[in-house]
């Protein structure tokens, strides 16, 4: 076991040098936790960055075996200390005992998931032009086209996966799969969740020989440690999930550097679900239970949670509304992640309500909730753009489109947005939908809900601004390794040092042109 | 042959609604040409970007066998319009007919090489996981995750390529590849090629059935267009070609935008080149007749022309010098390609010799120059950064390092570069070298020049800043498609669906996951 004594850790140094603190909180009670944590200073912080800087130089060059096995042994580590992970994950974020554990599993999966696109050689993405030394007037060169490493990368996690989007989550195991050093800004919804797993990442550098900075792990509750690391030219690339404010909030402070770098925000969704007159009638009840399923799930506190349902009208809407008003109303209540987020919840929904009719309103006791359904006809919902701004946490609003037109023009102008659903039959005709669907989001679902972002290779888990702030880009598959690679590429290079790389890719795909085709 | 008076090309209409005048100038003499260009008004680009956006809506569904045609037909009008071009390409430039030849024809063959792009699917990049209904705890979907284009795209073309830079270059041609309209900032010093190419693209988008408004060009010597293109919410990309303070003006334009879009600049860059001891005494005379002719090339008017030399201290330096000198000497005045532009070269020339020291000045008159020589001690180099920036022009420094350590620290005080090239014998060991090279730059070159970008598979152009804003990108080779594209995801759509996308890549290479492998 480890110890939580709310101490940072600059790389392998523990560090308690702020005189700034703060309480974890128990969402089920409001009361707090014991432990103070302390926040970074200033020095904390640039030491950090100096020795991810110092790390990063080690880490790119030393052989890809050890950094996947690195990988991998994180992923161990994590089933090993399975048991106080789930304590504090489920202690801090009142989520279910079920969920923590399919999440802790999902972020170990990650790990090894990430250390096989490393082995594979996927990562480096090889590209490979022949030399042709009698092509005139000028030979043409070989070309090599290959990944490197951006450099130190500052990941700021999500209150809602203290696991998956954490410490242990995505972005710090793509861009460690990268070859690049991280710098965590713990969350301080879970802080001790976030500290409890940096120590197990740094147990399993260590115990890998990992250079000193190669991670580091730095608590704050206010925006000065963000600023400093976002700000700071030792950092090269920032992975960001949470609000839209805060995402834009981090890209201004980004705006101000002489060296512009990228951010990899994902922001807000409503995930809008389609249902056509024809799926409508024929599923009613199976469409309002998924629907529904969806919504409820962990509090609807997931950036694909579905808030908005888009359906034309017609005799079967007021089944739908009664179905999933009877779903809603006969589910339990559940304890939002964090005071702060179940205040929000209600402060949005009380601004929602002023724009749209009510169905069915949930009950709530503290920080425990059930959905609320709500309604609004088309010609309303153009005319308001408020009415489409999320609200985090379940809630759903229907709304009514008087023909397909006028439901076309709803699409029309919509934000993007990570997800968007369409009911339908398979023999409908959905080239309009289509059409407007791919231009306003990330991930088009045929015939089912937005929640469970499969974590595989042609996954999509990014779109249009404001759901991202860089929709060429995915947090989620394979792919999201990419957001911490740029591609160099060597001219004329010694056929021994082509081999060198190629050899190690011999077994994976990489593409090779030739002749004017690629193979 | 087409008319050119000085009009704005707003989608098909031809408009001259403004006031405000501009004449191009003839750099031999310095003669200004007849024909008054009239700069975009506020109107006429608001109604081009209405265009554009509304063209987008067609362009994006139209079968891509017709987009393949129209790209293509666009190299064969060029070619045919050849004599025009070339005339007006070497009047406005002073760049030599042969030079205006060979980039006529990379600028066709780019056209037609971003349709084979799009028609053989690797445009697409189509990635397949297949479902597994059987999983347990829940089914695994099918996903397939392939591109769709953006947006209308704003180019501003190069003063330096009037052709492959601009109207006809490489960020139009890959942008309506991609899907996008195009909007050009016509530049200012080749108004009338920039004019006549324009012509004949609408010419062909008209033969072609293209919808009004996939493509607008549009005049103005100064900012104001600019501005307005790059901050007015349709756009959606921007590609730039030019100097770092033009490039980081556009980026704190865009940082205004309450949406944010990508950036992609190419600056600029000084392309060093590193020639170790061993190859310096093999092949001094052959390795300075290389790297002269490189810096002569068009009087050094290149992204890639070599700015930096750096050398050990060795007995042959001394003949390196010499040699280099003689070459530079023996060289005739070229014609720089305006005005605007030789002022800078000579302004930037005298502040950089008040940093170096002269080995051999080249003569100048009026716009035509002569390389000249410097150089300086790696001490010198380290404590001064101004020494790196860059000199467009033929102008070349060398750096003589006192030993292999002084030389790893002036690589490592390196700002981020297009190019770096290493002279080197194959047994020599580079790793260190290499090491600081991939940090470095983004194309790096064995026992050669950098000028000369071969537009091919593998390509990579583009580096870490400030030699572009975006380095994750290129913007030479397929790859360059990707700027103006973002990857969706279609999940469990009906087998009907996605075959008629695998289809369409049946005979090219797309990547499909199953069991656990990509294949």
């Amino acid at each position: 076991m480890k110890r939580i004594f709310g101490q940072n850790h600059i790389g392998y140094q523990e560090s308690v040098l702020g005189d700034r603190v703060f309480l974890g909180i128990n969402p089920k009670t409001n009361e707090p936790f014991e432990t103070a944590f302390i926040q970074a200073t200033k020095e904390e912080v640039d030491t950090a960055l100096e020795k991810a800087k110092q790390a990063f130089e080690v880490y790119r060059l030393i052989p890809v075996e050890k950094r996947v096995a690195f990988l991998k042994a994180i992923s161990e580590k994590a089933k090993a200390n399975k048991e106080a992970l789930i304590h504090w994950f489920c202690t801090e974020s009142a989520l279910p005992e079920d969920r923590a554990e399919t999440e802790l599993n999902r972020s170990c999966y990650q790990f090894e998931y990430y250390a096989d696109a490393v082995a594979t050689g996927y990562a480096l993405e090889i590209k490979h032009d022949s030399a042709n030394p009698d092509r005139k007037p000028a030979p043409k060169p070989s070309l090599m086209k290959m990944n490197v490493p951006v450099g130190p990368v500052v990941v700021f996690g999500a209150s809602n996966f203290p696991f998956a989007y954490s410490v242990l989550g995505g972005d710090v195991a793509s861009a460690l799969a990268a070859g690049c050093p991280v710098l965590v800004k713990a969350h301080a919804m879970h802080p001790h969740t976030s500290s409890l797993s940096a120590q197990l990442i740094l147990e399993t550098a260590r115990e890998h020989g990992m250079p000193d900075g190669i991670f580091s792990h730095l608590l704050a509750e206010d925006f000065t440690v963000g600023q400093q690391l976002v700000q700071d030219l030792r950092t090269k690339a920032v992975g960001f999930t949470g609000s839209i404010g805060g995402g834009m909030a981090l890209q201004n402070l980004i705006n101000e550097r002489s060296e512009p770098i990228s951010l990899y925000a994902e922001m807000g969704s409503s995930n809008p679900i389609v249902v056509t007159k024809t799926a409508l009638a024929n599923r009613t009840n199976e469409i309002a239970k998924q629907i529904s399923a969806s919504v409820l799930l962990n509090a609807g506190q997931f950036c694909t949670s579905p808030g908005l349902l888009f359906v034309e009208e017609s005799a079967e809407l007021n089944h739908l509304k009664a179905a999933i008003s009877r779903y809603f109303s006969e589910s339990e209540l559940q304890c939002m992640l964090h005071p702060g987020i179940s205040k929000r919840y209600f402060e949005r929904a009380k601004e929602h309500e002023t724009c749209v009719e009510v169905i069915y309103k949930g009950r709530s006791e503290g920080n425990f909730i059930q959905p609320t359904l709500s309604e609004t006809g088309g010609e309303a919902f153009l005319s308001n753009p408020k009415i489409q701004e999320e609200v985090f946490g379940s809630y759903l609003t229907i709304i009514r489109c008087k023909d397909a037109s006028e439901l076309q023009s709803c699409l029309r102008s919509l934000q993007g947005q990570l997800t968007m659903s369409v009911y339908a039959e398979e023999q409908e005709d959905l080239q309009d939908l289509l059409a407007v669907m791919t231009m306003k989001a990330g991930r088009i679902i045929f015939n089912g809900v937005p929640t469970g972002v499969e974590v595989s290779f042609a996954q999509q888990h990014g779109g249009p601004f404001p759901s991202s702030l860089n929709s060429y880009f995915t947090s989620v598959g394979w792919d999201a390794i990419k957001r911490f690679q740029r591609p160099v590429t060597f001219q004329n290079f010694p056929g021994a040092f082509e081999n060198k790389h190629l050899k190690f890719n011999e077994n994976a795909h990489f593409l090779h042109f030739l002749n004017g085709k690629y193979v």
